[in-house]
């Protein structure tokens, strides 16, 4: 039987009530394959501030690193909303993925049929989307150097940032991009804005290169104001979405939404070797935190994705996707996916019933 | 009786064709409020290009310049597509906002009651969206210093652009974001990264210490991810978003795909003092330039913010405002937003029925 180490992060607010599902969840969808896991719970984002003053402590980064992989919360509430930036919890997250080196971001947007009516958008337009949005997560300007405040000549106060790639950095979340696109339906859509920035039209060269060694992916283009557009109009046009860091967080959350699911949708962050990192796309909801109240299949699918793409094992991923359709089939709903005819259930009666559906 | 100088800028794809029926709009509803026109025709973008080999020419700019206000069609097109960065249709656009220090661009996203179906969004959420960004448009990223290409140590190829605002920037745009909220609901949403970017840090504290001057302005913050999901869950939420130059390209055009309007939706550029630029948010259509298939109602509702913001000749603007509503009312559509039982109409002849109603 196979052993895997894996670094639990429940982080804050309704963290460690979905990271309990998910958990539960995860253990026993592994054990009828054979898994077995050892499991060390480390403090991260406001949760850490509190205990240690920093909202990554040495010791979470390095459990994480020595893990087979992660499987994280979520993080953030009013509580710390006013430190600065360092002592902000969000910046425990960035430099957990720029510590891990985890560059690449695989965001599904799926709308699952029991839910097409959650969407905001017209059934005929929701029903089948079915893309994913691969993000660059340890570049551009969320890292670029130099960035800070200064002040102007003439007394003003400035502040800047950097918008950056290197070559290597787009290859690298290029071919992420173009292998996953193979698996699906072989068409990537490169975002970015060539027609105005410079590290924009190096993305587009090198992706353009990249696409050689996938002569039988297919390959567009689009500015990403076109793709926000394009993401209202017709989702169902795209595959994958391979965007930059901060065009592919504001993609991915409109996807989410697209989807009327943003309770359901999971990610995975990973690099060539070691560790990823598996997180809901939600936040931490601190305005239900506490209250059995949030959806645990956000973080129960990123387990999933734990078990696929961070661990290679298939089977066990499948049994938690079939139990979490089986699930919703049978009608059960937390409060944000809840619709007339449904049965209303709390986040900890949500796992029991993915458990018997397992 | 009043005459002012206007700047015609056709440029390229169906912009002639759009102009040209604006123009005759302009002039037929001005003259009935005793106002006339002169104007000054001149190239830009790829027409630019192909006459004098830059797509924004001096004399362009001098004519604007010197101008009461300016009419822009659109640029670009697929036989400038590959040419270097600064020979490119679009660079003559960013050229000409800088040019004329219009720092403030604002942009309507209205959902017509007579188009509300061919929003994607479902009608009780698309119908009543009557929202307006204003988008920092002469500095961030798009135009931020350093900026361009460079070789590594290790001999990678490197791409690179500035994100930054001074406070003045933040500051003057802002104030117009205020006072437009004024005019409308009184309620500003500015949007920005501020738990990431030191850029968006210093953004809302010179946005929160403007709002100190409009204590009857209701102000609040929203991150960009956010605000992009926010758009397509309810978008009625938002009366005036406030953002920059990058934030509003994506933000603003998403927000006009809600509408399901695009063919409709007019911008203004402005500055404290001197002329403005008013342009459909549309682009050049290349695909069907000089068929007389294009709607030429986002360049006429262009045509009347020009009347209104740039030369404050509210009443010429309002008959024009009010021709468009009644061509519709009176089922007139051009193909982009026909629906079954609509009348069909080309460019001109919805040109001639707005006449008729004017
Ligand atoms: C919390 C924040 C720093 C983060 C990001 O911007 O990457 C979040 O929005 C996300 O997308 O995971
Ligand atoms: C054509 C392009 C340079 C321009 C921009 O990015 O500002 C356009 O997308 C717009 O929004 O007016």
């Amino acid at each position: 039987s196979r052993r895997y180490n894996i670094a639990l992060l429940p982080g804050d607010g309704i963290g460690p009530e979905v990271i309990a599902v998910a958990k539960d969840v995860l253990n026993f969808a592994a054990s009828l394959e054979g898994i077995g896991f050892d499991y060390k719970e480390m403090p991260v984002g406001g949760a850490a501030l509190d205990l240690t003053g920093v909202p990554l402590p040495d010791e979470t980064l390095l459990a994480a690193k020595e893990s087979d992989a992660i499987l994280f919360g979520a993080i953030g509430g009013y509580k710390w909303d006013d430190n600065p930036k360092h002592l902000k919890p969000e910046t425990g997250l960035l430099q957990l993925r720029k510590g891990l080196g985890v560059f690449a971001n695989l965001r599904p947007a799926t709308v699952f049929p029991q839910l097409v009516d959650a969407s905001t958008l017209k059934r005929e337009v929701a029903e089948g989307v079915d893309l994913m949005v691969v993000r660059e997560l340890t570049g551009g300007i969320y890292f670029g150097q130099p960035r800070g405040f200064k002040t102007s000549e003439n007394g003003e106060e400035i502040g800047f940032n950097t918008e950056v790639y290197a070559a290597q950095e787009i290859d690298r979340v290029a071919r992420v991009a173009f292998n996953n696109a193979r698996k699906r339906q072989g068409r990537v859509c490169s975002v970015d804005k060539a027609n105005v920035l410079e590290a924009s039209i190096l993305w587009r060269k090198r992706v353009t290169a990249i696409a050689a060694e996938y002569p039988d992916v297919e390959l567009s283009h689009m500015y990403v104001d076109n793709a926000a557009m394009q993401l209202i109009r017709e989702p169902k046009q795209f595959d994958t979405i391979l965007t930059n860091n901060i065009f592919g967080d504001i993609l991915s959350d409109a996807a989410s939404m697209i989807t009327g699911s943003i309770g359901m949708l999971p990610s995975a962050s990973l690099r060539e070797s070691g560790p990823g990192l598996f997180e809901p796309i939600h936040g931490s909801a601190p305005d239900i935190a506490g209250q059995d109240k949030a959806n645990p299949l956000a973080t129960v699918l990123s387990a999933a994705m734990l078990l696929k793409y961070g661990l290679g094992e298939e089977n066990a991923a499948k049994r938690i996707e079939a139990a979490v359709l089986d699930t919703l089939d049978k009608g059960f709903r937390t409060g944000d996916i809840y619709s007339a005819g449904c049965k209303r259930v709390g986040c900890k009666e949500m796992g029991e019933e993915l458990l018997k559906s397992i």
